[in-house]
């Protein structure tokens, strides 16, 4: 009898240890390729940045490789979207784009930072009273911090090859067009998603037209878009159009560019398909030499 | 003298601590939102499996918040992807989407758990002699998996919803149909990107003309697409173009699907636009009521 009941609680347990196996939970953290926080103190803007950069995987058998480089502006709103492109995009099995190191500039004042002049209207021209434009026209020393210490620290401190990006967006993007335009050897290709080419009774458009002189020789790669800002007969797509035909009219020679509209996006939906197709135009002749 | 040289020193010492700032750096670690990985025993598929688990950011105004929940086959490939357009596209300022729960199942043998037959032909129907497609046909045992013990865990562990998305990519697409066809109430909407229909000479193909029967209800959502795989008279943008007729013909209520081709994407970068546009789709009518 004592057996018999002995073998029941046996059974019981080894029951009770097979149940609760079957929920047996055990979480733990899911981990990130690493990204780093580099901060840095800046004499040109007088503040300290933090700058976020993502490498591609260290590979132990080529440890001395180097990586283009995209520099991203918003680096607060897109720079873990551009990191895991560039991780997924450069896997051996997808082959699209070649390893790079994304460098994520977050903002401290954007408005200062990414606008090319100082201006008091607003997107329709008209005076803006509510001081929402101040401060403004920063961009001229962004570019510098960008091109005289950002740079150097990154190549100095990252396995760099000299091959680089400047990407943005709206803001960013008007600030990637006006680096173009003011200092077109500082990067290889520029990305504008929805630039605010109503910037400043559209500045850039007027600058974009006494800069690029025809026929002259630019060997950039060129992205610009828009989203459906207000629909087809918005200010955005007609400024994406005026600039789209300046720059076909201006025939640079050397310079790959292209428009994408993307109606059934917003503006703040579009980064996501636009800084991918970016990367696809940008790299297409890598991809097809792979 | 004594009192000049020091002053010297002095201003020595000053001048090369301001030079010393400005190339001050400091480097510390980015810090992703955290993910989780949960390890729970199957008794169906007898082996512990690690699930992915992204949530939203947690808001302290509402604790009890509760939210969508979309279960991603090949986990180990776009888990990150789509954590991240989770999290950016339910943004208050981009508000394209709900926020919600991404469940990523990484594979432990793909082929195995995602193909509906056992099958021994390869892509062209041909016999396949390399053992290449062996084991197949599991994929009754992992929708069972997914069904009786992933979303009843995850249902008790995390702030879900009943609204589930089932989405997948490839063999995983497959398997997204398999499940649409055999068991539609466990998903609200289903993603396929790319399906492989050629697996088991066209087997899936078949099932579904056999099992959606004409003018029957469907309230389901129901994304499917293919890229250029071969172009444009490859088998996989053939069986679209079939799978895609076959859908239309039926006539179903309540059902609202949609297709989409995308000629410059390979089989690999199809999934990064090809996600996106999937919750796009889904989620159109609730941005349109934000």
């Amino acid at each position: 009898m004592k057996l018999v009941s002995y073998f029941f609680r046996y059974i019981s347990v080894v029951l009770l240890l097979i149940v609760s196996k079957a929920n047996a939970q055990n979480i733990e953290a899911y981990k990130y390729q690493q990204s780093d926080i580099l901060t840095i103190h800046s004499n040109v803007l007088n503040e300290d940045r933090k700058i976020y950069i993502h490498c591609p995987k260290s590979d132990s058998t080529d440890l001395n490789q180097q990586f283009p480089v995209l520099y991203l502006m918003d680096g607060d709103n897109h720079f873990e979207l551009l990191a895991q492109y560039a991780d997924y995009l450069s896997r051996s099995d997808v082959g699209a784009i070649p390893k790079m190191i994304i460098v994520g500039i977050p903002n401290t004042d954007r408005r200062r930072d990414l606008t090319p002049t100082v201006s008091t209207t607003d997107y329709s021209g008209k005076p803006d009273s509510s001081n929402l434009m101040k401060p403004s026209g920063g961009n001229g020393d962004f570019l510098k911090f960008i091109n005289t210490e950002l740079i150097p620290v990154i190549n100095k401190s990252y396995k760099t090859k000299p091959y680089k990006i400047f990407a943005g967006h709206s803001f960013g993007a008007l600030s990637s067009i006006n680096c173009l335009l003011l200092y077109p050897d500082l990067f290889d290709a520029y990305i504008a998603v929805s630039p605010s080419f109503w910037w400043d009774n559209k500045y850039l458009l007027k600058l974009a037209d006494k800069k690029l002189k025809k026929g002259a020789t630019l060997n950039k790669m060129l992205f610009y878009s828009d989203g459906n800002e207000g629909g087809t007969d918005s200010f955005f797509h007609s400024d994406l159009l005026t600039f789209d035909s300046l720059i076909s009219n201006k025939n640079l020679i050397g310079l790959h560019s292209i428009y994408k509209h993307y109606p059934t996006e917003t503006h703040m939906t579009e980064p996501i398909i636009a800084y991918f197709d970016a990367l696809r135009f940008i790299f297409k002749e890598w991809e097809n030499n792979q």
